[in-house]
Protein backbone atom coordinates (compact mmCIF):
# COMPACT_ATOMS: atom_id res chain seq x y z
CA UNK A 1 0.00 0.00 0.00
CA UNK A 2 1.03 3.75 -1.08
CA UNK A 3 1.19 5.72 1.67
CA UNK A 4 0.84 9.33 0.29
CA UNK A 5 4.25 11.16 1.50
CA UNK A 6 1.87 14.79 2.56
CA UNK A 7 -0.67 13.14 3.98
CA UNK A 8 0.01 13.78 7.16
CA UNK A 9 3.00 16.92 7.24
CA UNK A 10 5.77 16.04 9.24
CA UNK A 11 7.05 19.76 8.92
CA UNK A 12 5.69 22.07 11.92
CA UNK A 13 4.59 24.83 9.88
CA UNK A 14 3.06 22.52 7.12
CA UNK A 15 1.23 20.73 10.27
CA UNK A 16 -0.32 23.97 11.07
CA UNK A 17 -1.57 25.59 7.78
CA UNK A 18 -2.80 22.06 6.87
CA UNK A 19 -5.19 21.77 9.95
CA UNK A 20 -6.05 25.52 9.50
CA UNK A 21 -7.01 24.98 6.53
CA UNK A 22 -9.33 21.31 7.73
CA UNK A 23 -10.54 23.96 10.14
CA UNK A 24 -11.38 26.54 7.65
CA UNK A 25 -13.41 24.21 5.34
CA UNK A 26 -15.07 22.68 8.76
CA UNK A 27 -16.42 25.87 9.11
CA UNK A 28 -17.34 26.51 5.81
CA UNK A 29 -19.08 23.44 5.46
CA UNK A 30 -22.00 24.04 8.30
CA UNK A 31 -22.20 27.50 6.44
CA UNK A 32 -23.79 25.70 3.61
CA UNK A 33 -26.04 23.39 5.97
CA UNK A 34 -23.54 20.05 6.07
CA UNK A 35 -21.91 18.67 8.78
CA UNK A 36 -18.37 20.03 10.05
CA UNK A 37 -16.86 16.66 9.08
CA UNK A 38 -18.00 16.77 5.59
CA UNK A 39 -15.71 19.85 4.86
CA UNK A 40 -12.67 18.40 6.80
CA UNK A 41 -12.62 15.35 4.85
CA UNK A 42 -13.26 17.46 1.37
CA UNK A 43 -9.99 19.64 3.00
CA UNK A 44 -7.78 16.93 3.79
CA UNK A 45 -8.53 15.18 0.18
CA UNK A 46 -7.85 18.67 -1.66
CA UNK A 47 -4.31 19.03 0.45
CA UNK A 48 -2.86 15.85 -0.94
CA UNK A 49 -1.04 15.42 -4.02
CA UNK A 50 -1.71 12.15 -4.68
CA UNK A 51 -5.19 10.29 -4.53
CA UNK A 52 -5.74 8.74 -1.04
CA UNK A 53 -8.17 6.08 -0.01
CA UNK A 54 -10.78 5.74 2.39
CA UNK A 55 -8.36 3.78 4.86
CA UNK A 56 -6.06 6.98 4.81
CA UNK A 57 -9.03 9.02 5.87
CA UNK A 58 -9.63 6.93 8.89
CA UNK A 59 -6.17 7.25 10.38
CA UNK A 60 -5.30 10.55 9.57
CA UNK A 61 -8.78 12.04 11.00
CA UNK A 62 -9.34 9.60 13.34
CA UNK A 63 -12.70 8.95 12.52
CA UNK A 64 -14.78 5.53 12.10
CA UNK A 65 -14.81 3.83 8.71
CA UNK A 66 -18.73 4.07 8.79
CA UNK A 67 -18.73 7.93 9.36
CA UNK A 68 -16.25 8.60 6.86
CA UNK A 69 -18.03 6.29 4.27
CA UNK A 70 -21.06 8.17 5.20
CA UNK A 71 -19.28 11.47 3.90
CA UNK A 72 -17.79 10.28 1.19
CA UNK A 73 -20.59 9.39 -0.45
CA UNK A 74 -22.29 12.59 -0.06
CA UNK A 75 -19.16 14.42 -1.26
CA UNK A 76 -19.10 12.18 -4.41
CA UNK A 77 -23.25 13.24 -4.89
CA UNK A 78 -21.96 16.79 -4.00
CA UNK A 79 -19.50 16.38 -6.88
CA UNK A 80 -16.92 17.09 -4.55
CA UNK A 81 -14.67 14.24 -4.85
CA UNK A 82 -14.26 11.42 -7.71
CA UNK A 83 -12.75 8.37 -7.71
CA UNK A 84 -9.80 7.71 -9.57
CA UNK A 85 -7.88 4.53 -10.50
CA UNK A 86 -4.23 4.34 -9.67
CA UNK A 87 -2.23 2.08 -11.96
CA UNK A 88 -0.68 -1.07 -9.78
CA UNK A 89 -3.33 -0.60 -6.77
CA UNK A 90 -6.06 -2.83 -8.15
CA UNK A 91 -9.40 -2.61 -6.92
CA UNK A 92 -8.55 -0.48 -4.04
CA UNK A 93 -10.40 2.47 -4.44
CA UNK A 94 -8.94 6.23 -4.81
CA UNK A 95 -10.20 9.34 -4.05
CA UNK A 96 -9.29 13.34 -5.31
CA UNK A 97 -10.73 16.32 -4.73
CA UNK A 98 -12.78 18.52 -7.28
CA UNK A 99 -10.55 22.20 -6.83
CA UNK A 100 -13.07 24.36 -8.76
CA UNK A 101 -14.54 25.49 -5.91
CA UNK A 102 -16.48 27.51 -8.04
CA UNK A 103 -18.16 24.81 -10.02
CA UNK A 104 -19.24 23.38 -6.01
CA UNK A 105 -20.92 26.24 -5.05
CA UNK A 106 -22.82 27.12 -8.09
CA UNK A 107 -23.77 23.78 -8.09
CA UNK A 108 -25.33 23.51 -4.62
CA UNK A 109 -26.99 27.32 -5.08
CA UNK A 110 -28.20 26.42 -8.99
CA UNK A 111 -29.98 23.21 -7.19
CA UNK A 112 -30.92 22.67 -3.48
CA UNK A 113 -30.78 26.42 -2.74
CA UNK A 114 -32.78 27.83 -5.91
CA UNK A 115 -34.90 25.11 -5.18
CA UNK A 116 -35.81 25.59 -1.84
CA UNK A 117 -36.22 29.56 -2.77
CA UNK A 118 -38.79 27.94 -5.39
CA UNK A 119 -40.78 25.88 -2.63
CA UNK A 120 -40.90 29.30 0.04
CA UNK A 121 -42.54 31.25 -3.06
CA UNK A 122 -44.93 28.68 -3.56
CA UNK A 123 -46.04 27.54 -0.14
CA UNK A 124 -46.53 31.23 0.16
CA UNK A 125 -48.57 32.03 -2.94
CA UNK A 126 -51.04 28.73 -1.94
CA UNK A 127 -51.26 30.77 1.83
CA UNK A 128 -52.58 34.20 -0.16
CA UNK A 129 -54.59 32.03 -2.26
CA UNK A 130 -56.29 30.09 0.61
CA UNK A 131 -56.55 33.20 2.79
CA UNK A 132 -58.40 34.91 -0.44
CA UNK A 133 -61.16 32.56 -0.85
CA UNK A 134 -61.80 32.08 2.45
CA UNK A 135 -61.99 35.76 3.63
CA UNK A 136 -65.87 36.20 2.48
CA UNK A 137 -66.79 33.34 5.53
CA UNK A 138 -64.52 35.04 7.70
CA UNK A 139 -66.17 37.59 10.59
CA UNK A 140 -64.85 40.90 10.74
CA UNK A 141 -62.18 39.97 13.40
CA UNK A 142 -61.12 37.12 11.31
CA UNK A 143 -60.73 39.70 8.57
CA UNK A 144 -58.29 41.67 10.37
CA UNK A 145 -56.14 38.75 11.05
CA UNK A 146 -56.38 37.98 7.70
CA UNK A 147 -55.19 41.35 6.37
CA UNK A 148 -52.19 41.38 8.92
CA UNK A 149 -51.37 37.62 7.07
CA UNK A 150 -51.76 38.81 3.82
CA UNK A 151 -49.06 41.47 4.65
CA UNK A 152 -46.66 39.50 5.91
CA UNK A 153 -46.62 37.41 2.91
CA UNK A 154 -46.52 40.12 0.93
CA UNK A 155 -42.56 41.05 2.54
CA UNK A 156 -41.98 37.76 2.90
CA UNK A 157 -42.70 37.16 -0.99
CA UNK A 158 -40.30 40.22 -2.14
CA UNK A 159 -37.61 38.91 0.29
CA UNK A 160 -37.60 35.18 -1.52
CA UNK A 161 -37.83 37.19 -5.09
CA UNK A 162 -35.14 39.25 -3.84
CA UNK A 163 -32.69 36.07 -3.03
CA UNK A 164 -33.63 34.41 -5.99
CA UNK A 165 -32.52 37.32 -8.02
CA UNK A 166 -29.16 37.88 -5.91
CA UNK A 167 -29.20 33.89 -6.64
CA UNK A 168 -29.22 34.31 -10.30
CA UNK A 169 -26.70 37.57 -10.48
CA UNK A 170 -23.97 35.08 -8.42
CA UNK A 171 -24.50 32.34 -11.08
CA UNK A 172 -24.24 34.46 -13.75
CA UNK A 173 -20.64 35.34 -13.04
CA UNK A 174 -18.23 32.35 -13.58
CA UNK A 175 -14.74 31.46 -12.12
CA UNK A 176 -13.15 33.27 -14.77
CA UNK A 177 -14.75 36.55 -13.07
CA UNK A 178 -13.72 35.23 -9.67
CA UNK A 179 -10.11 34.23 -10.18
CA UNK A 180 -9.58 38.00 -11.80
CA UNK A 181 -9.98 39.52 -8.38
CA UNK A 182 -6.69 40.62 -6.66
CA UNK A 183 -4.84 38.15 -4.42
CA UNK A 184 -2.63 40.00 -2.16
CA UNK B 1 -54.78 39.33 31.92
CA UNK B 2 -55.78 40.47 27.85
CA UNK B 3 -55.33 37.42 25.57
CA UNK B 4 -54.92 38.42 22.15
CA UNK B 5 -58.00 37.04 19.93
CA UNK B 6 -55.29 36.39 16.99
CA UNK B 7 -52.46 34.32 18.78
CA UNK B 8 -54.02 30.95 18.05
CA UNK B 9 -56.65 31.75 15.19
CA UNK B 10 -60.09 29.53 15.39
CA UNK B 11 -60.56 29.76 11.91
CA UNK B 12 -59.55 26.66 10.07
CA UNK B 13 -57.92 28.46 7.07
CA UNK B 14 -55.93 31.21 9.30
CA UNK B 15 -54.77 28.03 11.48
CA UNK B 16 -53.48 26.27 8.56
CA UNK B 17 -51.80 29.66 7.39
CA UNK B 18 -50.58 30.55 10.12
CA UNK B 19 -48.80 27.10 10.87
CA UNK B 20 -47.30 27.42 7.34
CA UNK B 21 -45.77 30.60 8.18
CA UNK B 22 -44.31 29.43 11.27
CA UNK B 23 -42.88 26.51 9.48
CA UNK B 24 -41.19 28.63 7.11
CA UNK B 25 -39.64 31.06 9.47
CA UNK B 26 -38.61 28.54 11.60
CA UNK B 27 -36.42 26.78 8.41
CA UNK B 28 -35.54 30.45 7.41
CA UNK B 29 -33.62 30.48 10.91
CA UNK B 30 -31.67 27.48 10.42
CA UNK B 31 -30.42 28.91 7.33
CA UNK B 32 -29.02 31.66 8.85
CA UNK B 33 -27.46 29.55 11.46
CA UNK B 34 -29.73 29.83 14.08
CA UNK B 35 -32.43 27.18 15.65
CA UNK B 36 -35.63 26.51 14.01
CA UNK B 37 -37.54 27.46 17.38
CA UNK B 38 -35.70 30.95 17.31
CA UNK B 39 -37.75 31.97 13.50
CA UNK B 40 -41.01 30.28 15.09
CA UNK B 41 -40.93 32.02 18.17
CA UNK B 42 -40.32 35.02 15.68
CA UNK B 43 -43.40 34.23 13.66
CA UNK B 44 -45.66 33.77 16.20
CA UNK B 45 -44.74 37.85 17.41
CA UNK B 46 -45.09 38.24 14.02
CA UNK B 47 -48.11 37.26 13.66
CA UNK B 48 -50.31 39.10 16.30
CA UNK B 49 -52.22 42.41 15.90
CA UNK B 50 -51.47 42.79 19.65
CA UNK B 51 -47.65 42.78 21.80
CA UNK B 52 -47.46 39.13 23.42
CA UNK B 53 -46.41 37.94 26.68
CA UNK B 54 -43.63 35.09 26.99
CA UNK B 55 -46.57 33.02 28.65
CA UNK B 56 -48.77 33.50 25.90
CA UNK B 57 -45.58 32.34 23.82
CA UNK B 58 -45.05 29.13 25.96
CA UNK B 59 -48.87 27.93 25.82
CA UNK B 60 -48.94 28.44 22.09
CA UNK B 61 -46.06 26.69 21.17
CA UNK B 62 -46.17 24.36 23.85
CA UNK B 63 -42.77 24.95 25.10
CA UNK B 64 -40.91 25.00 28.12
CA UNK B 65 -40.68 28.69 29.72
CA UNK B 66 -36.74 28.52 29.83
CA UNK B 67 -36.95 27.74 26.27
CA UNK B 68 -38.69 31.02 25.31
CA UNK B 69 -36.70 32.97 27.27
CA UNK B 70 -33.33 31.76 25.91
CA UNK B 71 -34.89 32.24 22.41
CA UNK B 72 -36.34 35.47 23.45
CA UNK B 73 -33.12 36.95 24.79
CA UNK B 74 -31.59 36.17 21.39
CA UNK B 75 -34.25 37.74 19.44
CA UNK B 76 -34.12 41.03 21.62
CA UNK B 77 -29.92 40.88 20.86
CA UNK B 78 -30.77 40.67 17.03
CA UNK B 79 -33.16 43.25 16.80
CA UNK B 80 -35.71 41.30 16.44
CA UNK B 81 -38.25 41.42 18.95
CA UNK B 82 -38.58 44.29 21.38
CA UNK B 83 -39.98 45.14 24.51
CA UNK B 84 -43.46 47.02 24.94
CA UNK B 85 -45.32 48.46 27.51
CA UNK B 86 -48.72 47.69 27.49
CA UNK B 87 -51.51 50.32 29.37
CA UNK B 88 -52.86 48.99 32.59
CA UNK B 89 -50.60 45.85 32.58
CA UNK B 90 -48.48 47.41 34.77
CA UNK B 91 -45.16 45.60 34.91
CA UNK B 92 -45.61 42.31 33.34
CA UNK B 93 -43.24 42.33 29.92
CA UNK B 94 -45.20 42.22 26.49
CA UNK B 95 -43.32 41.91 23.06
CA UNK B 96 -43.89 42.98 19.24
CA UNK B 97 -41.77 41.81 16.55
CA UNK B 98 -39.75 44.11 14.31
CA UNK B 99 -41.37 43.66 10.65
CA UNK B 100 -38.53 44.88 8.67
CA UNK B 101 -37.00 42.21 7.36
CA UNK B 102 -34.16 43.65 5.47
CA UNK B 103 -33.08 45.58 8.83
CA UNK B 104 -32.86 42.29 10.42
CA UNK B 105 -31.08 40.43 7.91
CA UNK B 106 -28.75 43.15 6.75
CA UNK B 107 -27.60 44.00 10.01
CA UNK B 108 -26.79 39.50 10.36
CA UNK B 109 -24.63 40.16 7.14
CA UNK B 110 -23.11 43.14 8.32
CA UNK B 111 -22.41 42.10 11.69
CA UNK B 112 -21.76 38.23 11.78
CA UNK B 113 -21.41 37.13 8.48
CA UNK B 114 -19.22 40.26 7.12
CA UNK B 115 -16.72 39.12 10.59
CA UNK B 116 -16.59 35.42 9.49
CA UNK B 117 -15.46 36.66 5.99
CA UNK B 118 -12.95 38.91 7.43
CA UNK B 119 -11.39 36.30 9.78
CA UNK B 120 -11.44 34.10 7.26
CA UNK B 121 -9.35 35.94 4.62
CA UNK B 122 -7.12 36.87 7.66
CA UNK B 123 -6.49 32.93 8.77
CA UNK B 124 -5.14 32.72 5.26
CA UNK B 125 -3.66 35.46 4.76
CA UNK B 126 -1.68 34.24 7.93
CA UNK B 127 -1.41 30.72 6.62
CA UNK B 128 0.28 32.28 3.43
CA UNK B 129 3.06 34.02 5.16
CA UNK B 130 3.96 30.92 7.73
CA UNK B 131 4.68 28.62 4.55
CA UNK B 132 6.75 31.50 2.54
CA UNK B 133 8.65 32.06 6.08
CA UNK B 134 9.94 28.30 6.37
CA UNK B 135 10.12 27.25 3.36
CA UNK B 136 13.45 28.10 2.99
CA UNK B 137 14.44 25.23 5.43
CA UNK B 138 11.79 23.07 3.91
CA UNK B 139 12.88 19.57 2.26
CA UNK B 140 12.00 19.34 -1.83
CA UNK B 141 9.41 17.25 -0.89
CA UNK B 142 7.95 19.31 1.41
CA UNK B 143 8.20 22.67 -0.68
CA UNK B 144 6.00 20.42 -3.21
CA UNK B 145 3.59 20.23 -0.86
CA UNK B 146 3.70 23.83 0.40
CA UNK B 147 3.35 25.15 -3.59
CA UNK B 148 -0.19 22.92 -3.03
CA UNK B 149 -1.27 24.65 -0.20
CA UNK B 150 -0.42 28.12 -1.45
CA UNK B 151 -2.47 27.26 -4.67
CA UNK B 152 -5.48 26.51 -2.61
CA UNK B 153 -5.13 28.95 -0.02
CA UNK B 154 -5.18 31.44 -3.17
CA UNK B 155 -7.97 29.83 -4.23
CA UNK B 156 -9.82 30.45 -1.10
CA UNK B 157 -9.21 33.99 -0.53
CA UNK B 158 -10.16 34.60 -3.94
CA UNK B 159 -13.70 32.84 -3.19
CA UNK B 160 -14.04 34.54 0.39
CA UNK B 161 -12.92 38.13 -1.53
CA UNK B 162 -16.40 37.14 -4.11
CA UNK B 163 -18.39 36.69 -0.92
CA UNK B 164 -17.07 40.05 0.89
CA UNK B 165 -17.99 41.56 -3.01
CA UNK B 166 -21.49 39.93 -3.11
CA UNK B 167 -22.48 40.72 0.72
CA UNK B 168 -21.11 44.39 0.18
CA UNK B 169 -23.64 44.50 -3.14
CA UNK B 170 -26.52 43.46 -1.08
CA UNK B 171 -26.23 45.65 1.63
CA UNK B 172 -25.98 48.61 -0.49
CA UNK B 173 -29.40 47.76 -1.58
CA UNK B 174 -31.88 49.25 0.93
CA UNK B 175 -35.26 48.09 1.45
CA UNK B 176 -37.17 50.61 -1.06
CA UNK B 177 -35.30 48.10 -3.66
CA UNK B 178 -36.68 45.21 -2.63
CA UNK B 179 -39.90 46.68 -2.30
CA UNK B 180 -40.13 47.73 -5.86
CA UNK B 181 -39.91 44.04 -6.88
CA UNK B 182 -43.46 42.95 -8.01
CA UNK B 183 -45.76 41.03 -6.18
CA UNK B 184 -48.22 38.98 -8.07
Amino acid sequence: MTEPNNLAPNNADLKIVHNSLLDGLGQLATYFGFNKLLGQIYGAILLTTEPITLDHLVNQLGISKANASINMRTLERLGMVRQVSVRGEGKRKFYEAEADFWAIISSILAGREMRDISRALSVLTDSAQRLDKSKGEMTEEEQKVAALYMDRIAQLQALFRFAQNMMGTILARDFEDIQKIDIE
